[in-house]
């Protein structure tokens, strides 16, 4: 059984069509005590504003989602990616987040090279470092699944995320973010959570479908899918981590569906169990 | 440029509407010299009866897609599918086929346990081995992408495949499948395959889409996706592997509407290049 406390459900895994006011007033209403902002949203209705609404309401900040997508082989393109996260760190900032959760971008099919790539975001990450360190938001680097290496992450797993820190050598403002849906296959992936340690920053869950419609919008709820959710929770647990547990489930055909208040009533249940 | 002499066009990648007749009439009618049958259809045709038409027309066959399937937590229901794995290399026996695919299988929602399946599936292959060297047909171990790791195969990367190669201490009857859609997006893909070296007995090769949209059959035509595919063929035949490059293309919104010879013109024109 999760402690309440630790309770954080991202703002993605409310329907989208819910205004930040109105995904604020939900997590008021049924008491949740913590979220993380996804950035559409949080433009949407402003930064400002949105940073006044979650202090009004209690609401404490695990992170926010999400920046990066620094991969391109256009050194232009690249150089505009970069910004474009340095003021994903600053809206954090203001928010007062503590971190940024940050994916690394895909493979350009201009050049169809995955090592350029992960040699581009890994460069990119260092040079991002002075302004995170200047407003003191911690970069998480979520691993993500290698179904959307091509289109979205070049950091396919734990073990990468784990060799790019070492590189970095910047554990003061690098952490690592861990999703269960991203990681559960993966043969390494405990001992590699175990060398992660206390960089592990972040910790979000969901759970794989056995009958996964979509590489991105078909992830399930806790308990509905074949993940050893406790398992894995235990793990990070066990390298260090103490922070939230962090409910983030994109669901076009089934949780987006739903009434905000019946999702989290849901979820409460869910994480009563052993998740 | 590839050798003419080393193409292979899989069953599966030329629509399945087509009976295996027709299927290898078009192959003799293209000159294409080497085909992996897949095995409902071939059981749908006969054994016997599709073994005579590929001799008769020429045709060498690179393997047999596939059997597997074997990690079920239920004792009976594991047995039954070694059976049949068992029937599934009498059958490429009889085809003159040198290696069975083989499909590790899933994780059973029933027990949630990917370690125990795959230890389950580690012990089942094991078993397998006598009656595999009975017949004299290996057992292709083939990773397959982790997007389908719970519905299919928890055998998720190359460097797993070498660890239960090593285990199984059987390198006579137990290869290696490397299939470049499975594979590509692993950092440790290039070690592996080297690692891997004349375990590798079956190469696999189609492109990852951009804009991919099924987890199972929306495989990409060479050239037309992300993959550096001139980079891990090098790879497999720096490691030793000098057999056939199989095409194998799952493409229902796509190739497999299209027809037989249009298909195998588009491959043909396709390895010109460097894949």
């Amino acid at each position: 059984m999760l402690d309440p406390r630790r309770l954080c459900i991202h703002q993605v895994t409310l329907s989208l069509r819910l205004s930040t006011p109105e995904f604020v007033a939900a997590l008021v209403r049924n008491r949740v005590p913590a979220t993380a902002l996804w950035r559409d949203k949080t433009r949407e209705h402003g930064v400002a504003a949105t940073a006044k609404l979650v202090a009004d309401g209690g609401i404490a900040l695990s992170g926010y989602c999400f920046g990066g997508l620094i991969t391109s082989p256009d050194a232009g393109e690249a150089a505009r990616a970069r910004d474009e996260v340095r003021r994903a760190l600053d809206e954090a900032a203001e928010l007062g987040a503590p971190c940024l959760v940050f994916v690394a971008g895909g493979v350009d099919p201009r050049d169809k090279d995955i090592a350029a790539a992960r040699s581009r975001a890994l460069d990119g990450i260092a040079e991002l470092l002075p302004h995170a360190r200047s407003v003191g938001v911690k970069l998480a680097l979520e691993p993500l699944h290698p179904m959307i290496c091509a289109s979205r992450s070049v950091l396919s797993t734990v073990g990468l995320a784990n060799d790019w820190c070492d590189r970095l050598a910047a554990d003061d403002i690098v952490g690592i973010a861990v999703d269960t849906y991203a990681v559960w296959w993966d043969p390494d992936v405990d001992r590699e959570i175990a060398r992660a340690g206390r960089r592990i920053c972040s910790f979000h869950v969901s759970d794989w479908l056995p009958d996964t419609q979509d590489l991105r919008l078909d992830r399930g709820m806790m308990g509905d899918g074949v993940i050893d959710l406790p398992h894995l929770r235990r793990g990070v647990e066990a390298a260090g981590y103490d922070g939230y547990v962090e409910i983030e489930i994109f669901s076009q055909r089934n949780w987006w569906q739903r009434d905000a208040d019946e999702v989290i009533a849901v979820i409460r249940d869910r994480v009563q169990g052993d998740v």
